[in-house]
């Protein structure tokens, strides 16, 4: 089938390598000719405008953009003009879902297709497959369905849940790797609540290794005053962990086993002090729209804001409510800042 | 190699079976006569007091307690009189290390030898191998690593990390899916830090998964008045989503993929509405301890922390505080309290 | 001066009391007939539709709604239209500032005056008076200054703060109780911001007054398996505390001196175990959209939305999360739920 | 009636000028001959040893300690020697509650009274009065009531609470602004307690004021990239609002109303921008015990355990977790981490 992708960054580049790879052909556009070039070598037919990408695809056009967020409404601006009744777009990217309904009913009154769909996966997607949650038309979405069979891992050797039943074997596509979640707007709700839950993890193991790395804080002298709290029980604090051999045997038959962790004891072997990480934790949408989510259903996440927050905190942005605290604790109890122990 | 187990719950037991399916010989004690009689019809060697289970192992004795950690200590002073120099001592359980520190220091008096192991991998351990953390003496640990090795998962197919250095690989055993951690109580210490990560992770998936069953709520009818925040856009809550099959897809590719996840799509393609739980939730100390420990270093754990709290909540230990925020809101503004809207 | 006020709850009701009770005049309407006549009792002017109402003010008038957020935009498209240039229209509900800043825009085409005036102070204001939050533009907000000066507390003696300046005192109304935050939609967002606080507040005092409830749980039997932490110091739980009494001597000369703490104090009076109140507690648009502000504007607020979602937890809205819980420790340890102890 | 003062740091010597100006007499004692010669010369008898210090006071002794919490246990190995059957140690500091308990067993069995005494109110104690709460025995706690009387507010102008009963009021000190909470360990339990509601509260409005600083966020220039959440509405986000003036508001009326935020008006009317303050919150003790007393009871306290963590959080101490969460975005999604928009 024949593919059309907008964004050749390293997620639309890999995508559309993964599909030539299995058989399917695609026209590619791109604003950095390079990135363009880079993709003709590899077989797929280069477009050096959005006129000319359009004019190259079969119709009904099937057209995956893989874009930041940010510009994706910008483009569509230029692109939809160009094209024609039962064309379809797909936004691949990390769109939110309140976009993606509000881009539907739009492109609905022009007899376009939109189908917006949520892809897990990262940078290892190419090798490993991406993991696609899917909004849209039934049609138009088994109409992709090759696409998503091909970007998807498939089976692979994670075998299907023990409790599935056939019924729900023979209805859906998940145990593939790909799902067809519901309307406009549900495949990037459901990749939104998976980054919600994603942060949630990669926080509970952060905050797990840290514990770990303070683990021999009672080796270390502490002065005591009135100032700071001093720690009764020094003999309990005296282990200096080795921390990637602890990652690693993690990964072997524990209850924390994942994929994160994974990833987490390659860098942690790397450099068992992560040197080159300042940690100022970035946050790229999904986090946030997650909460807020929760907070419209008045659904409880404790976790998972306390996770979003963090990364907040991590990049100085709480600075003012401690100067705060500290104006408040100077003004009751004249206490007087003093540099951390750490 | 012998070991002798006391304690033969079902992880007890199913170290023991493992054991001997590996060429190992086991003498076996525990109060309930049936719990070793089904042992003995697979090979063990019964024993019926512990005078007999101690009489009955070779010296140095090398004991494996598999017992609630709140009564090891009780079964420590019927045992310890029972032994001898060199004798060894295991405690396989869920012990604070607190406890492992001040054990192994009154039973070096007697030079009994002890050693904390901190056991991953639940009801699975059987066929899967149990992630051991170990906390005790080099020679000691050393002693007893043909006991390790088998109860572990071994390499099997989870490579070793790609960044491992050959140094790392050559001195530590975590590849094998057991470590010997560092002194007394690093076991213990490094397995309640696992727990308190597990808490973590829960959590994080709990949250996602009750946000998605709760994405229709725009489609229930709400009244408007002064106690209850309208719903502003119920136009994005319109999704009845296939909570199962979302959790099958993620097991697929996804950033979220573990070990958690697949057992929580087993228990939701049993059944969605995961009715036969009420939802009082339990926890079992190491939780605890590890935002004890968390404090003591002052570690922010704010995730690990919400996790815990959940908990103690989702058994209605929140009650009283929430009495007294109704209380307020009657006193300052007249507010009467109203069902919720589910 | 003159004002008209639509709604007449309990709020609005002491609103307009306090104004004719300070030598202003009040035209009146709600859809409640017995309300417009109780006021009317007590000098008001009645009116008996919206016409009526809009008849009997004076030019330009000056509205005042104290409605529920939810009907503000529905009264708004019968009200404009019977109104004139030069009008001004006050929201004093608890509108979402979002909806001032576009109301606002709407009216300007018309020539008529928004003001949005965020009001606390609760079934209290009458004898206590009101903070008033305002937005709008300048002249509008000074042509009511009599008004707002006299729902307002004025000074009493609440001395003003000793490191204000002479200019900042000259330039701002903020000693008297209220204050013109800035454009259209500021006062809002300044009382959104108050309410965030005050479940932030309400939160600590409750969670601090459980912790003193529960000082008692080492007195309580509690039984040892692997399911339950055994209490290890129950040697420092044996306290009976009188909760009614500490909250009283908290009132006197403590750092945690406030006007909730009194209002506790005085609901604890009353009944020391709060029995009346289930503990269901609402939430009411403004700590929802607290969260949200701080989520756009990158803010950490891990303690303000810890307070919001204890209040979706105390409705139950926690409870498939704590489903998943159950059914994953069910999963990986064969754990079985058991009743709560308390 | 005789005090002995040991500790003359600001909280005990301007105890001692309470006292005094109220006709009871001292006698002082601290390391520092300075502190001992600024009292002699308001009317203390100063001493120049521990020694000469037990010898002054007329018998039973009582003798108050004012110390940092870490140093007590210092002092009384030398002071408890010096003492006879009947003398009485009251510790005013902010110990931990489990020391009283142990303390006070060890003192009774040399036929010594121990009264532990939490002390709120801070450097305004002096003018103000200190809210005290104590813990001991009924006959010594009663013996010693003419100086608890002297220290606390007494009633002022703080009405007692309308609902409080005349048996209350008959049998409790809690209206005079101290109060006999219950046995060994009951007076620093409350105090305890009470500084852990203390940081949620000031977290509260900490959290509160950076969203109104921050408010202003839509003005600012941002880029658009795959790394950094677009602010989709900056038209919301207009407001330069005049903090230390809303703080001066809130004052007057609101329902946030409380000592703390006049403190904190104070603060940001002598500079708005509080740069005096780097932001670097210390915690001392009491916030992390109230945590462990809230987890050892089951308790959920997310609100003051998220106000603990911050602190934490600001001096630093989740460093190694964001360097954790930065290697696993690089891991996953290839993310560079970029330095933060603020």
């Amino acid at each position: 089938m024949q593919i059309g992708m907008i964004g050749l960054g390293r997620m639309g580049s890999n995508m559309v390598q993964r599909l030539m790879k299995n058989g399917h052909t695609a026209v590619v556009f791109d604003a950095r000719a390079q990135s363009v070039e880079d993709l003709k070598g590899m077989g797929a037919t280069g477009s050096s405008s959005l006129e000319d990408f359009v004019a190259k695809l079969d119709k009904p056009r099937a057209i995956w953009m893989m874009l930041p967020a940010a510009i994706v409404d910008n483009e569509l601006t230029k692109l939809v003009p160009l094209l024609e009744e039962g064309d379809i777009i797909i936004d691949g990217g990390n769109s939110y879902y309140h976009d993606d309904i509000r881009r539907a009913a739009m492109l609905k009154q022009k007899g376009i297709h939109y189908v917006d769909v949520g892809t897990s996966g990262g940078v290892f997607g190419l090798q490993r497959g991406y993991c696609l949650m899917i909004g849209g038309e039934t049609p138009t979405v088994q109409h992709l369905s090759p696409i998503f069979a091909t970007l998807a891992p498939g089976m692979g050797d994670v075998k299907s849940s023990a409790q599935r039943s056939e019924v729900a074997a023979a209805k859906s596509t998940a145990e593939q790797g790909f799902l067809h979640c519901g309307p406009h707007g549900a495949g990037h709700f459901v990749k939104m609540v998976h980054n919600g839950i994603e942060y949630g993890l990669m926080a509970a193991y952060a905050e797990g290794f840290n514990i770990l790395r303070h683990a021999n804080i009672g080796m270390q002298q502490a002065e005591a005053d009135a100032e700071t709290a001093p720690m009764s029980n020094p003999e309990f604090y005296q282990y200096n962990l080795d921390i990637p051999e602890i990652a690693e045997v993690w990964r072997r038959g524990s209850v924390i086993t994942s994929w994160l962790l994974d990833l987490t004891a390659d860098a942690l072997h790397e450099d068992p002090a992560l040197s080159q990480y300042a940690g100022r934790v970035s946050d790229s949408g999904e986090g946030r729209w997650t909460i807020s989510a929760a907070i419209d259903e008045g659904v409880p996440t404790p976790v998972l804001s306390a996770a979003l927050f963090s990364r907040f905190s991590s990049r100085g942005n709480d600075g003012f409510a401690n100067q705060v605290l500290s104006a408040m604790r100077a003004g009751f109890g004249g206490h007087h800042e003093k540099p951390p122990v750490r």
